[in-house]
């Protein structure tokens, strides 16, 4: 048996062929080049159908493809909700999708920070868990959950949205578009309160001056000492670990996992975040916790679709998550 | 049919006879008096003695019984720690109680917080949700979550903690004992606030002055326009309210049920806390989801007792709340 992983992306489209025992095969990454709409849609049918020929070729059954995107999944209407894919406000994929293979594959659609804790807990720094966190800092700030052994979808299937957690009194109105977490402390954040700062301090001449700052460049004055650097990443890691322990007093997880484009560079602070959770949180849940940075990386996404295409197979997918 | 429940306080034992309907008959709640270890579980033991003799009287089965307890349980060890009990550190209650009929009758223990959103799910302000919040505001602060239908649990039975949100930058060692949100927002922390304001205000000489405070005395002063207790008022709505966002966001509930001893009082402010979870909270989330008072006031763990021991009979249990 195998299945197909494919992790939709802002910017490009990620692809694997899974073996029986889990290895990703035929790894490829195409870019998405401003596609909008059906021909997002249509990029996602051929590199399926491109990795269905590959199994044929070897001999493998495909038994079920999973899919990551990134935004919302509605399962009662089958529809996707992606605010970075032009066209993609209610695009209807599950139907797009069920040409492949006429239909007879069971198809899987996920949120993406879904796929990255399913992803972690089948292959990564969750291995095992039944309940567990992946804290996703990267443009924006998300978070994938499991509990006791199944995905956390809420009401309405838009569990996750800790960009918005409340961590800093009192409520600004700029919070409004983001969430007062993501606005201080995702990507953007961090070249936000970057520039907000520099703004503030008319003597500053460092190395952040007078440039269309992004979140890489504060990661690089940090390593030269620069002080707003400094300033800007201590209160990341203050607002990552009051964050952390939130997740960690309410949900008493086993492992909570810092993954997103920002861990990456942020990976080098993970113990002092460590330190700060440990202020906050409920001392005993602290103590049962593991906070780790993904072992996957860039293909947590990947190999969670993999995973929620698994999972979709058992009839008791949602007790075990497959090994 | 017929179960019964029973919800341990820390300074009372309240029973009821629940029929078919889920009707409680012959209520009763008996003092604790001081009463520890294992007289607190003779206590017990008794009362729920005396409804197995009243359902047999009346030609009923009891077919399980349900326990709330002011405290965790660890269903691996069959033990209960309960703070404000003496010698209830790791007390033996499943044991305890297996003596009752013959070990013949399932018995079913949770937390008191898990109980009081059972027992809203069931017949109160959350009826019929598959995701609902039960936040509890009394001496401290802790939330009973159900997910999907099932109760939020945690790795080590420990979730809903949430007395320890972290909402006020930057950490205060002052925090350590009970939490962040604990120490400023529960019925203790709303007594501690006024106290530590009235400290700091020398021209102070309102309705707060010069007496133990406690937290009704500051609601009493709120209603004469008494600043300090406006201002610690005004504080925890802001709280409630960041917590209440922090929940929705993350959990994408049906219902967010304000109940405890606080609320209550404060179900005056139901209003103001709802407009400042909006503040905060992710939008769509918010839109969905409702903010309401316990319908069940102090009965809520009762009957989530209760109800905690219907869903022990079903087999199916996990899946679906009993109507």
């Amino acid at each position: 048996m195998a299945v197909i992983g494919a992790d939709l992306g802002g910017t490009k489209l990620a692809t694997a062929l899974f073996d029986a025992d889990g290895r990703p095969q035929s790894k490829a990454a195409v870019p998405l080049e401003g596609r909008k709409g059906h021909e997002v849609g249509d990029r996602i049918r051929q590199e399926c159908a491109k990795l269905l020929d590959e199994a044929t070729r070897q001999g493998q059954r495909v038994d079920a493809i999973g899919i990551g995107v990134p935004g919302i999944f509605r399962p009662g209407a089958g529809t996707v909700w992606a605010p970075n894919i032009p066209g993609w406000e209610q695009y209807p994929l599950l139907q797009e999708l069920s040409a492949l293979s006429g239909g007879e594959i069971p198809l899987c659609i996920e949120s993406d920070r879904s796929c990255c804790i399913l992803g972690e807990v089948w292959k990564g720094a969750a291995k095992g868990c039944r309940n567990a966190v992946f804290l996703a800092v990267g443009t924006g700030i998300g978070a994938g959950v499991v509990v006791d052994g199944r995905l956390l979808r809420g009401a309405r299937d838009i569990a996750g949205a800790i960009g918005w957690f409340a961590l800093h009194r009192p409520f600004d109105p700029k919070y409004a578009p983001v969430g007062c977490f993501e606005y201080h402390a995702s990507g953007d954040g961090i070249a936000r309160m970057a520039r907000e700062r520099i703004a503030a301090d008319a003597g500053y001449k460092g190395l952040l001056s007078g440039r269309n700052l992004r979140a890489e460049d504060v990661f690089r004055a940090y390593g030269f000492r620069d002080p707003i650097a400094q300033s800007v990443l201590a209160d990341c890691i203050e607002l990552w670990g009051m964050a952390a322990a939130n997740l960690i007093s309410l949900l008493n997880p086993e492992v909570i996992v810092f993954g997103g484009g920002v861990f990456g560079p942020a990976a080098q602070f993970l113990e002092a975040v460590r330190n700060e959770t440990e202020k906050w949180a409920q001392p005993i849940a602290f103590k049962d916790v593991r906070i780790k940075a993904s072992a996957l990386g860039g293909d947590a996404a990947l190999y969670g679709a993999a995973c929620a295409a698994l999972q979709s197979l058992s009839l008791d997918w949602s007790r075990e998550l497959p090994s």
